[in-house]
């Protein structure tokens, strides 16, 4: 996506140790419109699948998520939380992410009661890096028997492992944006020409 | 708002220790549509303030926020985020905020960059019970010089003392449904009537 490609050049900012910082409209700022013109592009992406419910993991994914399900013609969105106890009810579906950023693992769950057999899943996120976020919602999906469609991204970091081992799995994977290289020195960002 | 409450009475669940799940639409699952008709209501109700930028706190107000700022001509969503350290830099402005339902005190905190003393800003949240939560949205704003125009509440606990703190030190406040008293033995929920 063009104008992502664009804005990422004009205000993300390369940090040491492989961040980008894109504060300014999607991780901490939220450029609204810009969000819905995302969620018009995921549509298009993903027009030929049949989904009732689009799948997310909180904090930043809930935004995207819920301005992408106004195109899918106002489909719920499910947001996944990082649990903060260990103590996992049974009434949840529970998976584990090893988080790179923060160096932890987290614990992620859905309750049962907003997943199941008969959903037909978009899975929405911001980043994706190793891509365990991801093959943890695809997990949770799994563990409640339904379907993944397919899994939407807005910046991938191509020259890391994650979307290689979800596309090779088989999963209609379309990110708006994939890095091929970016330079924290220079602040230059290299985009994959798709 | 009416039909907020007739959604509550159906779908929410009482529980022990003063707690109300509404999980089925908006702190889990997400009903898009009808986020949508609370943005749109806010917009009526804080119609006669020139407001430029909604301020919410991570996770469940962003979805909230980011429906109703299309409302107002789309402006764009700043949310306050948990700091996960203690480690508070320069280029933030930063509050404490006790939690009641997690028993802990947050360090809760916005980027300078994204908070200025132009600023005229609606905070939207989910929930208003004690008020530390928007008592912190507001100390934040007041760090940055800006204004703090109104304040818009999806479920006020009405028997907590935060709406009645906030309303006398001037602010506008409103919230969607006011719960006067809720019972977690029969699950009846009495809201007021305003």
């Amino acid at each position: 996506m063009k104008a992502l490609e664009e804005k990422i050049k004009k205000e993300g900012i390369v940090k040491k140790g492989n961040v980008l910082k894109v504060d300014s409209f999607l991780n901490h700022q939220i450029d609204v419109s810009f969000l819905d013109k995302m969620g018009d592009e995921f549509q298009r992406l993903f027009q030929e699948h049949k989904i009732n419910k689009i799948l997310t993991i909180e904090a930043s994914g809930i935004g995207i998520a819920v301005m992408t399900a106004r195109h899918f013609g106002d489909v719920p969105v499910v947001f996944a939380k990082k649990s903060k106890t260990s103590n996992i009810s049974d009434d949840l579906y529970h998976t584990r992410v090893d988080s790179y950023t923060h160096q932890k693992t987290n614990d992620v769950v859905v309750s049962k009661q907003y997943l199941n057999k008969n959903d037909h899943i978009l899975i929405i996120d911001d980043f994706l890096a190793n891509g365990c976020a991801i093959l943890g919602l695809i997990d949770l999906v799994k563990q409640a028997g339904g379907t993944v469609e397919g899994i939407g991204i807005v910046i991938e970091k191509g020259y890391q492992a994650g979307g290689r081992k979800i596309r090779e799995a088989g999963y209609h994977l379309e990110s708006l944006a994939i890095i091929d290289s970016m330079d924290d020195e220079c602040g230059q960002i290299t985009f994959r020409q798709v």
